[in-house]
C-alpha cells in the first residue's frame, strides 16, 4: 500500500506534531471533581493535592507518602436507618433461623425473627454482639464471601430500593480517582468488618482487599480433608473505632496519612492523628445535611454521631463538608437518568 | 536550525523505523535471574511467572491478583548466628542499661550484660519475651523508628562486619524485581516484628510499608501535650508464625498469594495454603546447605528449623532452592566486587 503522505516533508511533520501539543497542552484540563459544587470544599481538596504533587514545591510530598485514608460507613457511603452490616447480620439471622427452631423464644433472636428493632437495641451492646459472632462465624472465609457477595446482588435498602453497593456517593468515588490519579495510595479505614467490604471494594471503590482495613474476626487455619481452610471464630479481634484507628493505621498502613476523610466522631483521632503531621495534611469531615436527597444528622444521632468534630473542626482546619451544599448529585444511578 | 534530514521521505522514516523495531524484537531478553544458576528452581520461577502473565492461557491471572508472600528471616536475608531482631533486642538491653542498675543482678537482663547467650537461652521463652517487650516498649512508634535507623546504621554483624540489612540475598531481590516487573503485588510475611522491618525495606526490598506483614505489640493513642502518639506497650498483639502466617494474609492482605517464598515449618503453612488455591501456584523454600559462602542448617536447627518441610516438599510439587547450588552469589555487596 502506498502510503498518501509519501510526499510530506519530515519537517513539517515535526511542525505539525509541535502544534498539536502545544494544542493539547492549551485545553482545559477536565474538571476532576464534577459532582462537587464551586467553593470552599471542592477548592481545598483540589489546592491540597496541586501543593503536595507540585514537584520542587515547598509541600511536595513523593508518591510513595501520600497516603489517604478514607472511613467508610457514612463517608463512601450511606449509614441509615442503620449501618448495612447491621442489616446484613439481621437478613443472616433469619436466613439461619431454619436451623435453629428455639430462636423463636430466645432473645435476642426471636426480636430479629419479629422484627423487633425497639427489642433489638435493647438487647445493647451484648445482644449485638451476640448477632454478629452468630451471623458472622462458623464459616470459612471462602464460604462468607459467597454469603456477602449473594447478599449484595439480592437485598435492597428499604428507602431506595437500590443495592446497598449501590448506596455509594458519587462525589466521593470522584475524590478516590481524583487521588489516585495524582499517585495517592489510598486505604479504606473503617469500623465495619474486613471480610463484609472486601468483597465489593474493587469492583465499586477501586480499592484493593489489602488496603481495606476494618475491624476483624478471629479466624482459625485448620485443614480439613486435605483442604486448609480459615475458618471465622466467634471473637472479635480487633474493634476499629476512635483512637484504635491510629493504632490500625500504623498496624496495616505503617506510614501517616496526609488526608483523611470521615464523617463521625469515630473518625476523630484518625483526622487528629493525620492532620498532626508535619508538612501539609487534609482532613474533611461529611456533614450529612441534607434530609431531601439522603440524611440530616450529628450530633444527635446514635448511627454516625457528630458532635465534638463538629465543634473543633474549624479550630483544627478540617474541612466540613456540607452534603446539601457542596454535592451536586449523591449516588452514581442518579447520574444514569 | 535546518534539520538535516529534511530531505529524507516519511516512506523512507517508516521503513527505518519499523527494521528498528524489528531488531529490538529480536534481541535477546535480559536474563532477570543473572544471580541463578541454570537449573530446575530458576526454570520453575520463570516457567511460573510466564504462564500466569501470558494473556489468554490457561493459567492467566489478572495483575490484581498476583500475590506473592515472602517470609523475611532466611528467606529475603541470613538469620545466623540468630535473627537479627533478638541480636537488636540484646544491644537494645544494653544501652538502656545504664539507667536500670538493677539489672546487673537481675536475669534474664544480667546474661544479656555479661553476653552469656547460654544463661539467655535457659531463660527460655517468658524471658526473651520480657526482654523483647523490655527493649521495645515505653517509647513512641516514631521514637522507635528512629532507634531501628540507628541500630541498623551503626551496628555489625559478628561474622561479616556487615550491616545487618546488607546481609540480604542477592538472587531474592532479583526475584523480588522480577515480580514486580511482571505486575505481581509483592508483600513480606514475617514472624519478625512489623516496626523492626518497616523502616528499610522499602530502601532495601523495594516493599512499601503497608506490603510489610509481621508480628506486632500493642500500641495506645494518647495525645500528650496536645501532640498525638502511639505508645508502643509492653504486650504482643500478634505472632505471625505457622498457622497464623495464613491468618495474618487473609487479614492483612485478603487474598490468597498465588506465589510464596519461605525457608523454615514457620512458613510451611503459608506455603500450605498458597499451593492449595485453584489454578497454578507456586512454594519455594530456600534451603540453607552452603557453610562456606552462608550457613548450612535444617532440621536440627533452633533457628529457622525445616523438618516436615524438607519431607514433604517433593510430594507437594514445591520447589527446594539449594543454595550452594542454585545461587551465584549470596550478598549484593559481592556483586560490587
Amino acid at each position: 500500500m502506498k502510503p498518501k503522505f509519501r510526499g510530506i516533508q519530515t519537517a513539517t511533520l515535526i511542525t505539525l506534531t509541535v502544534m498539536l501539543t502545544a494544542c493539547a497542552v492549551k485545553q482545559t484540563a477536565p474538571d476532576p471533581l464534577p459532582s462537587w459544587s464551586e467553593g470552599h470544599s471542592k477548592q481545598q481538596i483540589i489546592e491540597f493535592v496541586n501543593s503536595v504533587t507540585k514537584t520542587g514545591g515547598v509541600d511536595y510530598v513523593a508518591p510513595g507518602q501520600r497516603i489517604a485514608t478514607f472511613d467508610n460507613d457514612g463517608t463512601l457511603w450511606s449509614e441509615q436507618p442503620t449501618y448495612f452490616q447491621l442489616l446484613f447480620i439481621l437478613d443472616r439471622i433469619k436466613q439461619m433461623a431454619a436451623d435453629h427452631p428455639e430462636w423463636t423464644s430466645t432473645q435476642p433472636f426471636q426480636a430479629v425473627l419479629e422484627n423487633d428493632m425497639a427489642a433489638i437495641e435493647a438487647a445493647g451492646h451484648h445482644g449485638m454482639a451476640q448477632l454478629g459472632m452468630t451471623a458472622q462465624s462458623g464459616v470459612t472465609t471462602d464460604e462468607f464471601k459467597t454469603i456477602i457477595n449473594d447478599w449484595f446482588a439480592t437485598a435492597r435498602h428499604p428507602t431506595t430500593g437500590k443495592a446497598y453497593n449501590a448506596m455509594v456517593y458519587q462525589p466521593m468515588l470522584e475524590v478516590l480517582d481524583y487521588l489516585r490519579t495524582n499517585e495517592f495510595k489510598v486505604f479504606i479505614v473503617s469500623g465495619g468488618g474486613l471480610e463484609f467490604m472486601r468483597p465489593w471494594s474493587e469492583e465499586v471503590y477501586g480499592i484493593p482487599p489489602d488496603q481495606v482495613v476494618g475491624s476483624s474476626m478471629e479466624t482459625r487455619y485448620e485443614v480439613q480433608a486435605g483442604n486448609p481452610v480459615l475458618v471465622q471464630e466467634p471473637g472479635l479481634h480487633f474493634i476499629n473505632d476512635k483512637d484504635t484507628k491510629p493504632v490500625a493505621i500504623n498496624r496495616y498502613i505503617g506510614q501517616r496519612p496526609i488526608l483523611a476523610f470521615g464523617n463521625s466522631d469515630g473518625d476523630f483521632q484518625m483526622l487528629e492523628w493525620t492532620t498532626a503531621g508535619e508538612g501539609r495534611r487534609l482532613g474533611l469531615i461529611v456533614h450529612h445535611t441534607d434530609a431531601e436527597r439522603e440524611w440530616a444528622y450529628d450530633r444527635q444521632s446514635s448511627i454516625g454521631r457528630l458532635d465534638r468534630g463538629l465543634d473543633e473542626a474549624e479550630m483544627r482546619g478540617w474541612v466540613l463538608v456540607d452534603m446539601a451544599r457542596d454535592w451536586q448529585v449523591i449516588y452514581p444511578y442518579q447520574l444514569e437518568k
